[in-house]
């Protein structure tokens, strides 16, 4: 019997009260990061727990070190007679700051439809994307479709973390202590957006990340240019050195196995990239910029989203007050970043640039570095039928064709459900361009939301007809 | 009759009086650069007024639009009958702020003579050194002479500011408005330091400075490296390129033109140099390096006083604080300064450089520059005769050959007498390396503060004896 015309029907009529259950959850102001919105972020795990339960969800609140994990499960989670796979849907209940609170229209917490000039309704909160609204699109899919049958499709446990925003740090060790609870056939997220209000799609690609800050130390105080000029080694000067050498001129990284693992995209993939057409006067256009930076022989799509870069995120030295001081620094520093692709590895990238640094020092100067963070690049296979599932599923929702795309930034726990669980992640998220995400009146069309939820119990429909694997 | 036996027996019979003198000075809180000092500078300038206007000077405090310049005159000075070369002394009565007060070891407006442990006598205030005592060494040689025979040797202007510690930005206007009061035969100034305890030295030439600000935009705020990372023009990337880009791998600086109008040094000289013998130990290990940077043919003291250079003195752009922050600045800003010698035109280098940064910005970044100083390098004709006398009238009191060094540093408005005022100027002083000048515990030796009189007596005798040229 295909249950879905019934349960998509019944997510249509049921929209207002999903979009109340939604304001109730956005109503709770669970910063993460600001110690002082320590309850609020209790308050809204306490909240998921309490719905998720309602879905007949075995859910419990479980402590970490920081703010506390949802972890809730289908009845059927521990039982091995389960129809479809079983996926682990992860989600994030905690927002970022409101700061600046004065460039709201409307209080944060405050929760409102407003409808825009062009006839979009638009949810605006904090949160209201990212990812209070994303989540609900799942539970909300879960709810319909438990109403219409009874149960969920296949088996389902739920990880609703509250520290995304400031790092995730707590769940590293929270998926690494209970892995055997959280190893299962397939993760779902949704903290990704559209390619555009019409086009769904599938983030396959999240980079990985190295980060780095070098400090060199040459002199063992500040010297006065005129006396040491020429004479005394300037770390300025070593450390922009090194910077600029980090690209050759066809802005290639010019570390030593810096491409190692990083394969050529398939051809199909490849053309589908293409055909996004993705321009400049689009991407660039809006932060003032005209011609991509990147390696000259690759799109600007791929720039952004299959290649590795390296970046210099901030450098510091010497005077950089209002106008002159004639000083020549005895240290210099600077942070610099990689997003890594495909199988390269954080541990050898990180290594070949402590190395490329070290073989470029002269007497005189020497450097001491820190990491801060060291993460692989996530990939899903591009075989892997869940992901074919989606993308139909999303298609037949938006009546378009679902795209494939990599996206530039990280989710970092996404890495672990690979690494340490040994799962793929499907990455399916509603958010548009234009949501302010982290930023001032944060939105989420109304649209995004009510498909959204269509488009996961399509979705999961799609993954429970599939045999187990 | 050569008074000189008789006027330096005189400076030791009184030397007593001339430190009690010189203490008064040191009382005077004449710090220029605080504005809640006014009051004690316009005190410095009268004081200083006085004790000329004591020793016949026709002396006056004269307005600026900062604090005021002390202008003296003998009373042969505008006379056409007088017997030698008309000289301009120069030298400043204010002195650097106190800070950080708690670390000298006794108040540093409360003048004291400390015994050291080698026997050494040290007069400690702040502008013991610098310039207070500088100072007072020539005008206590013009009260021995005049003590002694009843007038001066030559026809002198003294011309004493109090702007010199925060860039005499009220005398340049000063010195131009009233040229034709000041176009004389010689400027002497007594603000630089002896070559050790043992060997007197004039300092022949001084640096000049170019000093400039470049700011580069890339986009027009700040970036996610994530998102961008890959297609977004990183500014820092291209300030790094930019300024390695300044010198080539022999230490030379690139710019095109820069060594248009650097000399090589007359073999004489560059032999005076060589005798030296400065190491790196001496001159770098005091402040933890060991190997020269400069120009790889060239030597250290070549290095630091006799050649040109380009230093970095400052940088700053994107995240700078603790830990990670993944972002693409839309700014970054270097501080550049170019020292200067020969005939380099600083105009010239100046429009080299921002030509060099121009040419080397990619499509969507640009440049603005901020100029912080402009002015040539100071040489003293090798073959000026006043040079020959006063290093042969240094040799005698010192019973050591004075040697001649270029300074790497700058005193701004010696610059101007010979640009605007067509003299030469005759550096001599008597600082020493561990004088603390500008830090706690400022101190003069007191052997320097008594022989520097004894030396300017038998320069200016040396001097008068000189027909004028």
């Amino acid at each position: 019997m295909n249950v879905l015309p019934e349960v998509l029907d019944r997510i249509d009529r049921d929209l207002d009260t999903s979009l109340e259950r939604l304001f109730d959850f956005l109503r709770i102001q669970s910063i993460s990061t600001d110690p002082a919105y320590a309850e609020q972020c209790r308050a809204a795990a306490e909240h998921v727990s309490r719905d998720l339960a309602s879905l007949g969800f075995a859910a419990e609140v479980r402590p970490t070190g920081g703010h506390p994990v949802v972890v809730a499960k289908t009845a059927d989670a521990n039982g091995a007679s389960s129809p479809g796979p079983h996926v682990l849907f992860y989600g994030h209940y905690d927002v970022q700051p409101v700061d600046p609170v004065e460039l709201w229209d409307s209080p944060p917490f405050a929760p409102r439809i407003e409808t825009l000039p062009d006839g979009r309704k638009i949810i605006v909160a904090r949160g209201a994307c990212d990812d209070k609204g994303q989540v609900m699109t799942f539970v909300e899919a879960c709810r319909a479709w438990k109403a219409v049958t009874g149960k969920l499709p296949l088996p389902i446990t739920m990880m609703i973390e509250g520290e995304e925003e400031c790092g995730s740090k707590h769940l590293f060790g929270f998926v690494r202590e209970h892995a055997g609870e959280f190893k299962l056939d397939l993760a779902l997220v949704c903290d990704t957006g559209m390619w555009n209000a019409e086009t769904p799609s599938i983030t396959t690609s999240l980079r990985g990340l190295v980060y780095e800050e070098v400090r060199l130390t040459c002199a063992d105080r500040d010297l006065h240019s005129g006396l040491f000029g020429g004479a005394a080694q300037n770390p300025i000067r070593i450390l922009s050195k090194i910077l600029a050498g980090l690209h050759d001129d066809n802005g290639r990284v010019t570390l030593p196995g810096f491409y190692d693992g990083v394969a050529e995209l398939p051809s199909d993939i490849k053309a589908d990239l293409k055909s996004l057409q993705l321009t400049p006067e689009q991407f660039l256009g809006q932060v003032g910029l005209k011609v991509p930076a990147g390696e000259k022989d690759r799109m600007l799509i791929e720039q952004i989203s299959t290649r590795p870069t390296a970046e210099i995120n901030g450098i510091i030295g010497g005077y950089t007050g209002e106008g002159a001081k004639t000083v020549i620094p005895g240290q210099a520093m600077a942070k610099v970043s990689f997003r890594l692709v495909g199988a390269q590895d954080p541990e050898k990238i990180r290594q070949a640039f402590r190395t490329f640094v070290q073989e470029n020092l002269p007497v005189d100067c020497r450097a001491e570095f820190g990491n801060f963070a060291g993460s692989s690049a996530i990939q899903v296979s591009y075989d892997n039928p869940a992901l074919a599932k989606a993308r139909a599923a999303l298609g037949e929702e938006w009546g378009k064709k679902a795209v494939t795309v990599g996206s530039g930034g990280s989710i970092p726990i996404v890495g672990d459900f690979k690494s340490v669980l040994g799962m793929d992640t499907l990455l399916v998220g509603f958010a548009l361009d234009d949501d302010r995400v982290h930023s001032p009146n944060e939105k989420y069309d109304l649209r995004c939301f009510h498909k959204g939820i269509r488009s996961w119990v399509r979705i999961l429909a799609a993954l429970a007809e599939q045999p187990r694997h």
